[in-house]
C-alpha cells in the first residue's frame, strides 16, 4: 500500500492512547482537557426550528456569525460578521490554516511549549517548526525578533491567554511587543483563544490581533470550554485577504458545520443566562485550581516548580530533575493515575525533558490529593532508579 | 502573502455561486441536491442524555458504529463496528482519503463524469485524475482495464448506485467485473453511496466492496439524503489496513463528529420509524421524478437525450448540440431558473461540453413544468445565436 508522503509524519497520538487508558472508572485522569461533567449546562432543544435539518451555508448561520462578531468587537477585535467562519470545533481552524499555508518545508513560528494537536497538524502538512521559548509573561522577545530576522515563517501560531500547556497569560507589554514585531516583519498571526473566558482573577488580556496595524490574522475560539464540546462548534475570524480561501477550504472539508450545534450555541452567546453560567464555571474551576495547588504544595514542592494558573484548565510543572516523563506513564497507570507528559508539546521533545501537564478540572477535589500523592510517588521512585 | 502551492488549485466553487444565486424565493432551482423541505422528518430531541454534551471518541459513538456495521452487513458488506468511523458528513471522507493517499502528481481513477466536489477535493491535494467513461450500466470495462494496465492509481473513486451526476446504477455484471479488475491490479476502492436508499424500483445493487477478494477499500455513506443533512453525520467503513490512519487523520481534522447529530441518527437507523420514512421518501421522490420526466418529454425531446433515473435526485441530460452549458447560466438566471452545468463534473471540462444536471427533488411539481419550459427556451435561444 502506497500512502501519501505526509502519512510518514502522522504521529500516533499519545493523547488518544492516554485518554483510552483513562476510560476505566477507577483511574484518576489529570491528562485531558475535559470540562467537568457536572458543569455542562442543561440545554433546551424543544424550540429549535425543523428547518435547521436542511443543508446550510458553508460560512455558518448568519445570526451566529453576527453574535460572534459582536462578542469579538466587545473585546477590542475590529471585525464584521462577514469575516466570521463557523468551524467544526477550533481544531478545524488548525486544519484549514495548515491547508492554506503549509507545504513541505514551510516554516511556521510557535511557542515552546505549544498545543500538541496544533504541532501535530502543522507537522502533518510538512511544516518546519521554529520555536520561541515561553517565559512567565509570554514569549522571549529577544528570541522572537531573532527568529523573525533570520526566517520568514508563513505564520506565527500563538495562544496568549492561559496558554496550553504552560498556563501563561501574556502581559500587556508583551502583547503590544509581539504585535509590533509581527507588523514589522509582516507575519500573519493565528491567535488561538479557547480559554479566554475561564479566568480566575481580574486580569485583562485584549487579543493580540486587535493590536496589529497591518499584519493579516486569524483569531479562533470555541464554545467547547464554556458550553458543550460535544456540539463541535468553533469559529474563526480572519482578515479579508484570507477569508475567501478559508471559506472554500471549509466547504471542501465538510460542506458546513452541523446546524443543531450552531443553533444551540446561538441560544447562549451574549445572553444573561450565559453570563451567569460563565460566573458559576469560573467559581467552580477556581476552587478546583485551589485544591490542586494545595495538593501540589503538599506533594510536589521538592520535586517541581510551577506557576499558579490564573485561568484555563492546567498546571504546568517543571521537574527539578529533568527525566523523560513519557517513561512514567506505565507506572502511573499501574497506580490508576494518568497525566500528560510535557515532551510532546515541544517540536524538539528530546531537548525538553521533565515537564508535566496536569488538568485540574476533571478529578473531584476529594480524590485529587490522593491522585497527586500517587503521582509524586511514581516520580520519586523513578528518580531513585535513575540515581541508582 | 505566500500561500501553499495547493491554493493555486483551489477552485472557486461554481456550486456555491449557483446556490447563492438561487436564494431568491422566485428562483426555481434545479441546481442543488437538497432534500425537499417537506420531507425532512420531525425529530424529537427531548430524550437525548445530557452526557452527550461532553467530548466524545474520534471513532464516533459506539452504538452508532454498531448500527452502521449491522446495516452494512445486511447489504452484504462483511465488516465489524471496529471498522466504522463516523465523519462530519461524507464530504469529510473525501478530505480524509485525500490526505491519506494524495501527494502532488498522485494518480487517482474516477468515473467521467464524477461528483464535482470529489474532483475538487482530490485536485486540491494535487491528484492527477484518470477518467473512465461512464456507460449506461457502469464504466467502460475496456477503458478501465486499459487505465489499470498503464497506470497505478492510488485508488479508484466510484459511485455505483445512482451516480452523481449521471444517475447510472451499475449492473450486477459490471459490479462483478469492476471488483475483479481492482483485485487483479490491487487497487484500493473508495465506494461512495449517498443515494443507495433513494431507489424507485426493485433493482438490487450489492456494493462493489462486498465483491472484492483482496483489494483494500473504503465504503462511505451518510444520513444527509434520508434523514437530515443539517446534522452533518456520515460514516466510512474501511479495511483494517486503512482504518488506523483514517482515524488519526479524523482526529487531526476536527477531534470527533458532533455527538447530538450522532445521537439523533442512532434513533432512526434500523428502526421501524426509519423504514416507514424511507418508504414515504421513495414515493414522494418517485412522483417528482415522474413529473420532471413528463416536463422533459414536453420541452426537451428535440434538445437532449437522457435516461430515466431509477433512484437518486438527478436527471443527466446530454444536449444533441454540445454547447458550453456554463455560458447559459446568466440567461437562465434572468428567467429565474438555475441548473448545474455538466462541464465541472469532468476532469477535462473543455472536452465534455453539452451536459446538464437537473435536480428533481426541490422544485414543487406545479412549478416544475414552467421551469423546464423556460430552461428549454434559454437553450433554444443559445442555439440560434450559435448558428447565426
Amino acid at each position: 500500500m502506497v500512502f501519501s508522503e505526509r502519512i510518514d509524519r502522522l504521529k500516533s497520538s499519545l493523547i488518544r492512547e492516554i485518554l483510552a487508558a483513562a476510560q476505566r472508572p477507577e483511574v484518576m485522569s489529570f491528562a485531558g482537557g475535559l470540562p467537568a461533567e457536572s458543569m455542562l449546562p442543561k440545554v433546551d432543544w424543544a424550540p429549535m426550528p425543523a428547518s435547521l435539518g436542511q443543508y446550510g451555508m458553508s460560512e455558518g448561520e448568519p445570526a451566529l456569525r453576527e453574535a460572534i462578531a459582536a462578542e469579538a468587537r466587545a473585546i477590542g477585535v475590529s471585525c464584521s460578521a462577514s469575516q466570521v467562519l463557523i468551524v467544526s470545533g477550533s481544531q478545524q481552524t488548525l486544519d484549514l490554516a495548515s491547508k492554506l499555508f503549509i507545504d513541505r518545508g514551510t516554516e511556521v513560528l510557535l511557542e515552546a511549549p505549544t498545543y500538541l494537536a496544533a504541532l501535530q497538524a502543522f507537522q502533518l502538512f510538512g511544516a518546519d517548526c521554529l520555536a520561541v521559548p515561553q517565559e512567565s509573561d509570554g514569549p522571549s522577545l529577544v528570541a522572537l525578533r531573532r527568529r523573525l530576522e533570520q526566517h520568514k515563517p508563513a505564520f506565527a501560531y500563538l495562544i496568549p491567554t492561559f496558554q496550553n500547556p504552560s498556563a501563561v497569560r501574556y502581559s500587556e507589554e508583551k502583547r503590544d511587543a509581539v504585535a509590533a514585531l509581527l507588523d514589522e516583519f509582516g507575519v500573519t498571526l493565528i491567535e488561538d483563544e479557547p480559554y479566554r473566558e475561564l479566568v480566575f482573577d481580574e486580569g485583562r488580556a485584549r487579543p493580540i490581533v486587535s493590536r496589529l496595524r497591518n499584519a493579516s490574522w486569524i483569531y479562533t475560539g470555541t464554545v467547547s470550554k464554556t458550553l458543550l464540546p460535544g456540539l463541535r462548534v468553533g469559529y474563526l475570524i480572519a482578515t479579508p485577504d484570507l477569508f475567501p480561501y478559508l471559506l472554500r477550504l471549509k466547504q471542501s472539508a465538510d460542506l458546513h458545520t452541523n446546524r443543531v450545534g450552531q443553533w444551540q450555541a446561538l441560544q447562549w452567546l451574549g445572553s444573561e443566562q450565559y453570563r451567569l453560567h460563565l460566573g458559576e464555571l469560573r467559581s467552580f474551576y477556581r476552587l478546583r485550581r485551589d485544591a490542586m495547588q494545595a495538593a501540589l504544595d503538599d506533594h510536589f514542592s521538592d520535586l517541581a516548580d510551577w506557576q499558579v494558573p490564573q485561568g484555563g484548565l492546567f498546571f504546568w510543572l517543571q521537574l527539578k530533575q529533568p527525566i523523560d516523563t513519557r517513561t512514567l506513564l506505565d507506572s502511573a497507570l499501574a497506580q490508576d493515575v494518568v497525566f500528560m507528559p510535557g515532551e510532546p508539546f515541544f517540536a524538539d521533545p528530546e531537548q525538553n525533558l521533565g515537564y508535566l501537564r496536569l488538568n485540574f478540572s476533571h478529578v473531584a477535589p476529594e480524590r485529587l490529593d490522593e491522585g497527586i500523592r500517587r503521582l509524586a510517588s511514581v516520580i520519586r521512585e523513578a528518580l531513585v532508579v535513575e540515581a541508582a
